[in-house]
């Protein structure tokens, strides 16, 4: 089953708003297995509306329409709405009567501009939206479907939720979807991509998909498979990733919507173990992921941002001459932070790291993109030096995900 | 002039991904006088590609393509380009040496798969993308521009501002649009609408336009004008920007592309002064933001990251007895820290932060959201307590602009 997604607005058009309802909707519509064909936006402009409905009407059978409700003399989607399906508007009581008590909740008197809303094309059975005056829109007409809802995030999704979904599902037998993400950290998408090339064709024949997802050091691994017998698909699923881990198991870190710093948090809270941070090139970034998580006090207890030599002496006991003969970035000066932190913080395992983030600063032997990074734990002190050769906002995530992944590690391996 | 964006690739159909590509694309282009008409957003599927490129050049002069480069084998836009031609590729040796450089940067050599992206089509300019290895392409056929890009963010940023904006200015003579950021922090937007109302009714004289662009603690007021003759309509712009820091000066910290963090580092550095932070609630993210900037090794030395009690007391000479008494959310924790960072980091100025992000630890005295945020100068201590209210995501934020944004004030008032 087929969908398109049409939102209706200058704001998206000229870089106002991020369309984040789009993604939303792709997201539920492929749980319910309807596909998202295309997503298209266009301006607050009639003939362009109805050039948009015409040519997704040849199509798909499923035309979902987001924007362009409100009561405000920019907003046209309903008369253009009316002109396409060639109808009136007609007064609806009931769609007044949800207008009032939503306007009594707050106190306020229905205004004569938003009686409006109770005006919908003749042809259409309204959706009602519990959170807005503007109501939603249900069209069946020459077999297709058309649900026009307001472009207010919290609204659309609660029309979705509550009478978008619950509708299609009842008007057409749908397919079981099912995706799995496995994420990777640290190996680039072509390399990967040579590593596991047999795998990946041997999908095929099992009628999984998959796309390769790449962000700043990071590849996630999609698959895809659609059908009816849910337990099966699961299943050949969960085997294909089984292969996977065989082959590429180093590089996967997790699956989903897990991240790095969550499950470097899980890990430690399951062993009740802390970790802290001496940072510098990333100057609190690593500090700033793992705390990101709520909970986090659980097992972080803090962190030394050493970005001066002074500092870097003074609070984590680098000596001044290892600071010349060797340079901030360099092996002896990252291992001793991990090691004084650790003791400072009084944690089990910490993370250092020392880096040319670049734009400035470096130099023929150390280019910008060099990072040292190093972990200790109760047993050891190790580290590695690292070119990740990005800029500077780049350098700085790498770093921090490449040192979450580091300790992820040698948690694991610890045991 | 008009421009379509299509982006190409199923994770933002299923909602994977949400398309924040296009709306920093939508927002370049009208910085330029380019309306975008519309944007699509496609499949990896040859035929869907091939029906959006015909469709969008039936529409626009402008068609700019994101997505679907990947030397993987999902990635089949460069295949349809061809095809939509009636082109072959051709090998490029400028592209391969790129990519050659590119590789040799990170120590490694090409693999046969990274070759390919040498392979483009016969009739395309290559546009030299410096942070991956898959090129731009630059068309011009039948009096229509078409620039296709990587969709990863980054590289596509770049080479729209290097290389696609440049040569679209060189192509066509383009209307002058002016726009004029002002940035605002710590006012909500309808209060500040309020406190503005006289002032943004008088823009319609002047063919002004103002939007209202708010984020997590900001909101940013965009003043465009268009027309043909620069210096008059940047003087009307000017004029009325005067008039509006008459009105809303103290809300207003810069314009345009500032960040605070950017800004209070400009300050610093003029007057040859540091700053360094205590965190606690915040985590890191303060010092993450300052060390951000390109440079800020110039004025930032360090940071302690005080998330337990234990780090307060041991590293920050917080007393227990007050940690007891009054508890790490209070005027005289955040003031310890604020006084003792300083010290500790030999600078001229601190900024301390303690509160409750959420979503646990709140309680009826001191809900989620309760933040206390202390300065510290040469002079004096001095702190605020806020109530955010927001979720943690967002309180982090929150705490850490309005926290700089203290800090800044306070620069500027010691003059």
């Amino acid at each position: 089953m087929l969908a398109e997604i049409i939102t209706i607005g200058d704001e998206i058009l000229i870089g106002q708003i991020v369309d984040t309802n789009s993604a939303w909707m792709g997201t539920v519509l492929n749980e319910h297995g309807i596909k998202v064909h295309q997503i298209t936006s266009v301006s607050d402009n009639r003939e362009h509306i109805l050039t948009a409905l015409k040519e997704a009407s040849n199509r798909v059978d499923i035309i979902l329409i987001t924007g362009g409700l409100g009561p405000t003399r920019d907003d046209i989607t309903k008369h253009t709405i009316c002109e396409y399906f060639n109808v009136k508007l007609r007064f609806d009581e009931s769609v007044l009567a949800d207008v009032t008590a939503l306007f009594k909740r707050f106190g306020r008197d229905v205004t004569p501009i938003n009686r409006k809303q109770a005006e919908i094309p003749e042809n259409c059975t309204p959706l009602h939206n519990k959170n807005g005056t503007a109501p939603g829109m249900w069209f069946e007409e020459s077999g297709k479907i058309y649900a026009s809802m307001p472009g207010v995030p919290f609204e659309m999704k609660a029309l979705m939720t509550d009478e978008v979904i619950p509708r299609l599902k009842k008007k057409f037998t749908l397919p079981v979807i099912i995706h799995k993400n496995v994420l990777t950290q640290g190996i680039g998408e072509s390399v990967l991509s040579e590593l596991i090339s047999d795998w990946e064709t041997s999908l095929a024949k099992e009628e999984i998909k998959l796309a390769y997802l790449p962000s700043s050091s990071m590849v996630r691994l999609r698959l895809s498979i659609s059908g009816s017998d849910e337990k099966t698909m699961q299943e050949k699923i969960a085997r294909k990733i089984e292969e996977l881990k065989k082959i590429a198991g180093q590089h996967i870190f997790g699956y989903d919507d897990q991240t790095l710093e969550g499950i470097v948090g899980d890990l430690l809270k399951q062993r009740k173990q802390k970790v802290s941070t001496a940072e510098s090139c990333t100057g609190g970034y690593i500090a700033h992921r793992i705390t990101s998580v709520a909970g986090s006090s659980d097992y972080f207890t803090g962190a030394i941002i050493s970005y001066s030599y002074d500092v870097k002496t003074t609070e984590l006991g680098v000596s001044e001459e290892i600071l010349k003969t060797h340079g901030a970035v360099s092996q002896p000066v990252v291992e001793q932070m991990a090691k004084a932190v650790r003791i400072k913080m009084k944690t089990d395992y910490s993370i250092a790291a020392s880096g040319i983030a670049g734009p400035g600063g470096g130099t023929l032997d150390k280019p910008v993109g060099t990072v040292w990074i190093a972990i200790a734990t109760p047993e050891r002190v190790f580290s590695k030096c690292f070119q990740f050769g990005g800029n500077r906002e780049r350098n700085i995530i790498v770093t921090g995900l490449t040192a979450l992944n580091m300790l992820r590690k040698e948690i694991l391996a610890s045991e």
